[in-house]
């Protein structure tokens, strides 16, 4: 039986013993960039799953893997113990958001229960802000549900925007601040700046190194850097193919003259 | 945790100590005309917010704010304590309405609720009346749950036109008088004719000047004027953009002429 | 509050007093048929009203009336008490039908729960069959949830065709045939041949003289007679306009020869 | 009154008496492949229904029968006691999936639920992979919610590909292998290539073929040979019908050169 939400612990939050963890959350969205850093983040971290949550409001069906295997819709979240100077982590990750509005209120009310099991004294919430071209040099904005925070996002070169994104931040990455706020959790969403065209990379590693400084932790960059670079060469290929299509194009027309 | 209808009582009825109160819906609608006159009442009369009302329902996302805080979309309930001849008033205002056609009946459920609890003895939804071209001077049509109540708006110089609005009236504006009719309390709905294109200040302010005779309150409408002068302004330009376009288009056809 | 299915009994079924009535639905749908049947013999047997239905399944809004009063959308039943040797009867009469695919099974548990506790033996469910061209002698085609009532069907004259409707039966009319059929209740479904396109009262007269007979009713059919004569006048104006305005295009072409 | 999901035993698992049934899943997809097998195996096995299953997310109508008689949509299971060497089966078929993505969900929770009764110690769900041309010798492709199953499913020449199908596996046969696996059920699914544009009874016979190896099981596979050769009839017409088509058109296109 698989219900509506279904929120399943593999561990209890008293055996994980994470100390006033900060709860990041990094599911699928615009240019998939909260996506990459907290995918990047559990895999660089050996961070353990303690959670699985499941719903009805994930799209019906399973996905196949490489194997043969299947596996439903889910999102997880993973444990870091830290060993230095940051603080420990909960990682919220997954393959869907919900499908139909309803659905993501229950959802967050999920992730704040989970959150608050595990004693997060903080949220981040990890996604980017598309602007409709293509960005060279990818920056983070931010928004918060205190002033007090958003004070502190500025200190660590979180550009603030005047009511932006005028279109106001949508699905998890939003909720989850708003419902933090009702619950007296303080809650940021860090914002990488992307097209919004294809998955981004490069936003993901500028939201990384903000994040980075504001957990005063060291993870490598290297498989972000790694993708970017790849992401790069894909949209000099297609430039490329756009110009010399503009260039074919342009003979035709030339020749179209003497018809 | 964020119930599916959340409605939180920043203070409790008997602490506000309304004496009989109107309750007034004035939530987004056709030319936000029921919006700007609420919202224009709540700050004028300086009135005290007394609910927040959350919900599934409503777009699941925050807003941001101009300073970069964020905040869930919400409708609220003002009081109003009367200090002359005018009756007590709770003043209902929001971001938006449901998003779906159940959320309307599970909304309003709520909001006659806390009409109830604070002792309303009567409702009046306000909302514009969309005829799809400009309105020079608005005028203001009515509809009540009682023919008594239609007499009375007749008296204020209400119009009933025989059925109008035709399509009926959607959302709360409108599901306020049904259900309230049938839990017995008296209603009457203030629609301001409008083109329904733009929010129309101008007919706010008709609307306001009659609510304001029929509660025998008085407030400044300088606001309200302020705003549609500004709208005037906007509106003559257009028009003068699209006659000069029009202009253009002649002379070019005329020129077409001698190719 | 206003309940999902909000079932409000105006009189208990003990008090009305039906012995084994006979439950007939006509709400809303193709050509009207059904509803035209329902609404007439409510008005020509002056039926009192017992139950009234309310549903958040129902369009958001309320309808305003003549007189400026507003109503909500409904769902009504009528009881018949009977003088002759007809039996007695109720009558399914309202504004809507569900506006989404699980609303029409609540509704449906609703209306069958009500006639239950009339103690109905039997339900008639009202509707039209689309054809999709004008039809100049409409005739009645019926299903049933029983070969026996099929059977009985067919000594009234009403057609059996195989397996028609090909696309099932739906809504409300289709729906009350399947849970009473699991219910152990006998009904029986009557459509009136129509083209779909318009209200059809010279169908409705087709399917009540059916009605009438099964029921050893009599009551006078001059209204629909009325009204289908209105609609054959307004049908014939129709055509006209369509042959003058084929006439016209005709004679522009044959100039059209001569520029 | 019909729930939801209303499942309803017409007998009970203890008086069918099956042993470790295998319980499989026929619902209507892609090229019906997987409802034609499961029909077949119902109609040749002789099995008993057992268990209905309605539910108000399955179209709000009922079909009309070629008698005239009725039936609401419903999924059923039949129970099959092996006289043999193959296992006992549990065969899930029916007219319709869920109409939303929810109901998917509620409806497999039930089907597994059934499966539990029966004490179902295995799941296969059949379905079409249409690839979105003619495929002339349809294969078997399948996935798994074990790499032990996944491996078996070789040793039978079923084809495991990398990954696909790339868009999941949707609806019931998706949705049983992934709950199941939760559950700890054992559960494959075996999908007949297919165009997918036409019902596909070669497709289902390839499917039926590896599925009657796998079950230890032999049924005539005649009935499904005649449709297959009908439909093969079918497309053959439809071929020639395009070619002369092609042919009319290109002496079409000659005459106008005479024009």
């Amino acid at each position: 039986m698989l219900k509506r939400v279904d929120v399943r612990f593999l561990k209890q939050p008293e055996e994980v013993g994470l100390e006033k963890p900060v709860f990041i959350e990094g599911l699928p969205g615009i240019g998939h960039v909260g996506k990459l850093v907290a995918d990047h983040l559990v895999k660089e971290l050996k961070a353990e799953k303690v959670v699985e949550i499941y719903s009805h409001h994930f799209p019906p069906q399973v996905m196949v893997n490489e194997d043969g295997t299947i596996r439903l819709p889910k999102n997880e979240v993973y444990a870091y113990k830290s060993k230095g100077d940051s603080p420990d982590l909960l990682i919220l990750v997954g393959d869907f958001q919900s499908m139909n509005g309803e659905g993501h209120f229950e959802l967050v009310n999920a992730y704040i229960e989970v959150a608050k099991k595990f004693g997060a004294v903080r949220i981040y919430t990890l996604g980017g802000y598309g602007v409709g071209k293509l960005v060279e040099e990818p920056y983070v904005i931010g928004a918060a549900n205190s002033l007090k925070l958003v004070e502190e996002l500025k200190s660590y070169g979180v550009r603030i925007e005047r009511g932006e994104p005028s279109g106001g931040i949508i699905g998890a990455s939003g909720l989850l601040l708003g419902v933090s706020q009702l619950e007296g959790i303080e809650a940021a969403c860090l914002m990488g700046v992307t097209s919004g065209y294809m998955v981004d990379p490069k936003s993901a590693k500028a939201v990384l190194e903000v994040l980075m400084k504001m957990l005063n932790l060291k993870v490598s960059v290297e498989a972000l850097d790694e993708r970017a670079k790849e992401m790069e060469r894909l949209i000099a290929q297609i430039k490329e193919m756009q110009e010399a299509a503009m260039q074919q194009w342009k003979s035709d027309e030339d020749l179209r003259y003497f018809r």
